[in-house]
């Protein structure tokens, strides 16, 4: 069986681990490793100031308690996403509004933002599906007439760039995800990066259980103490070893997964051509990091008869999210804005392929002409 | 230097981990060493349901969403606790009411509970300090009477009992920690016990991202969806294997522990008996965890006298919680409810002194000698 993931790993972890363990008897948050992943962040995408988190969920829960969500502010996101880019800000108290996708990128439709806002919302949340970017100039300069926050959802987006620019970069905050479903990982595990300055100080309280700890460890005061509300977004150092291990061959797992990517491309385009499937774009702006490939079906029939057929052939290809706002959540806490012309037709369509480091070249061509056999 | 805390360390929990990352292919949460800790937890400690978290902090927050805390709900809790306990809480808008400790246990005293109920009081918090229990039984009917849920945070109660029971069993919650300053360790983590069943499946769909995915991994439905708020509280399984081989070795730590906490106590009994030093206090009905060891100074003056003290003979001994009800946090979130007699100044003199598995006898003997030479 091709299975659909199997999680990064570059054999220095496990050295990284011990090192951990052994060396510097210090597995809880915020030691060496995690000082490391940190600076690792900042130093390669560019930003103030980066922290790992225990999710990407949790990046995201930060960033909704930084900015200050009261019950009944609106947040604009995306439907077609992960439930964590929403539960993040509904356990806050906020209204969900879901607008509809550009069926190019399945990414947010900067241009139906604007209709969306209203004197209540708070933040746009552009979601970086599959690592491509949502068009973030465009949602900048609405951000900014409108004063909202934007937190960008780069859970996916890890080594991914706009216009030169790494993703999670760009806005007030970025979340980041290295669940083992993601390029690089920790098991569970994310990471927050903070561009918007005035935050970094709360950033680091509201991590570190609501006290003044950080500033502790520093030497700045002699006793730490409760200062505001917060919650604990340290990961282990275990977990901070293995990140690391990954983060130093991140070029090399990139490129890696981007000749998976091209190759599924290049095998499948025919079928495009053909008119039997459609294939991922890239805008010209965008350099993508090979999170995912996908394509898509004409209807959600022919789906579940592909990833059948494909079982059948020992392939495991999966079906991606479920629209948020036709959920029991999402009718409860959300509301679509304007019409959902796109989201749930083509999220039913669309199906992912296996695509992971080290992907057997052979394991790919297999893939991609069973496909071709299906639509022979 | 003999270090206050050395994290708990087995020798097996590479190999365990090695198994998670090579053999299972499995690193995110729920994988097989989550479910064997449960497990365990569930056999040996008695109760239906035990669930892996990332940390306590997250257990307590899991419990605060079960109870449906709303904006201006009240809890009672001691003030003498980790900010942990009060701010999962006030994340869902808690009014948090403070009841004064007992000066032997440092615990909640149970006596002056119920004149902080009002009608606003929804839970609970009990804190079972040191490992040893809160008067469990009391606190129950007092709930039960005024139809209270009880969570219990027994983060230091790990392998304690009351009245034969397993502490965390005991309320209709219990949250345990796995912080490496804890009695078993997955660097950060904690879990939490559900022995009210009717909050068993929510539980499930609150810790995997407000889904049902529990059931569509147990082949119940054909795709999960957002039902419900949630977070991401599943710990990798790094950490789990980790915690495993400790909790397979729980009776050894524990009685390891033990037994440098009785070399302590004989020690210092001297001091007490001579009216210099106050030592913990162990009810009857209460078998302790040896979590920590404590002694109490005169004053905070002596206290950090004596702290000095022990530094300058290579010893570090350190204080503990500061009064939450007195912090800029506590003023805005919280209330003590009646007078503040012993929680201010008992926290005050206490000291903590250095005990972790494995410590070794001569290096406890050097403790107490120090100490002893202090108050000649
Ligand atoms: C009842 C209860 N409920 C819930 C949870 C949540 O568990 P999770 O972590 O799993 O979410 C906990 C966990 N708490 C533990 C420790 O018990 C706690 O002490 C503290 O430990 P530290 O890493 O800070 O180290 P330390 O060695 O305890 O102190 C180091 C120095 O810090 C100074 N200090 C200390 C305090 C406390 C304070 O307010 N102010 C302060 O100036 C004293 C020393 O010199 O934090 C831990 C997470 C808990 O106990
Ligand atoms: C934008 C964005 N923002 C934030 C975060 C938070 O990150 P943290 O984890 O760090 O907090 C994420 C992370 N999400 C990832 C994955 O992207 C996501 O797919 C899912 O992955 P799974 O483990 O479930 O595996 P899978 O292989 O993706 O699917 C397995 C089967 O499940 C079926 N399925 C799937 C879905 C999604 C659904 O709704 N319903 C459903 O029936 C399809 C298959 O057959 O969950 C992960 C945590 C994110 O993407």
């Amino acid at each position: 069986m091709i299975p659909f993931n199997i999680p990064p790993y570059i054999g220095k972890e496990e050295e990284y681990i011990k090192e951990a363990i052994i060396n510097n008897h210090k597995l809880c948050g915020d030691g060496p490793f995690t000082k490391r992943c940190n600076s690792w962040i900042e130093n390669n995408f560019k930003t103030p100031k980066a922290l790992l988190t225990t999710s990407c969920t949790h990046a995201l829960e930060m960033a909704a308690i930084l900015i200050d969500i009261q019950p009944g502010d609106e947040v604009i996101v995306p439907s077609y996403t992960f439930v964590s880019t929403v539960n993040a800000f509904v356990l806050r108290g906020a209204k969900i509004v879901f607008v509809d996708v550009r069926p190019d990128t399945m990414n947010i439709d900067e241009n139906l933002i604007e209709e969306a806002i209203t004197d209540k919302t708070k933040a746009i949340i552009p979601v970086h599906y599959a690592g491509v970017a949502c068009e973030m100039d465009k949602i900048m300069d609405i951000a900014s007439k409108h004063n909202l926050f934007v937190i960008e959802d780069a859970a996916q987006g890890v080594m991914s760039t706009y216009k030169g620019k790494s993703l999670g970069t760009i806005g007030d905050f970025g979340c980041y995800s290295f669940h083992e479903t993601k390029n690089y990982t920790m098991g569970e595990g994310g990471a927050i990066s903070i561009q918007n300055k005035k935050f970094i100080e709360r950033a680091e309280i509201i991590r570190e259980k609501g006290t003044n700890r950080s500033k502790f460890l520093r030497g700045q005061i002699d006793k730490y103490t409760w200062v505001d509300m917060g919650s604990s977004y340290l990961p282990s150092e275990l977990n901070a070893a293995y990140l690391y291990a990954q983060l130093e061959e991140a070029d090399e797992i990139n490129t890696n997964r981007l000749n998976t990517w091209e190759l599924y491309y290049n095998g499948l385009k025919e079928l495009e051509d053909r008119g039997y499937i459609e294939l991922p774009y890239i805008p010209d702006n965008c350099e993508h990091n090979a999170h995912m490939f996908y394509l898509k079906c004409s209807d959600m029939e022919e789906r579940t008869d592909l990833i059948e057929y494909l079982k059948e052939n020992d392939i495991l290809a999966v079906f991606h999210y479920i629209s948020l706002h036709s959920s029991v959540a999402g009718m409860k806490y959300g509301q679509f804005s304007g019409e959902d012309i796109y989201t749930t037709k083509e999220s039913e369509r669309l199906i992912r392929l296996p695509l992971y480091y080290r992907m057997k070249e052979k394991d790919t061509l297999y893939v991609v002409e069973k496909i071709k056999n299906y639509y022979r």
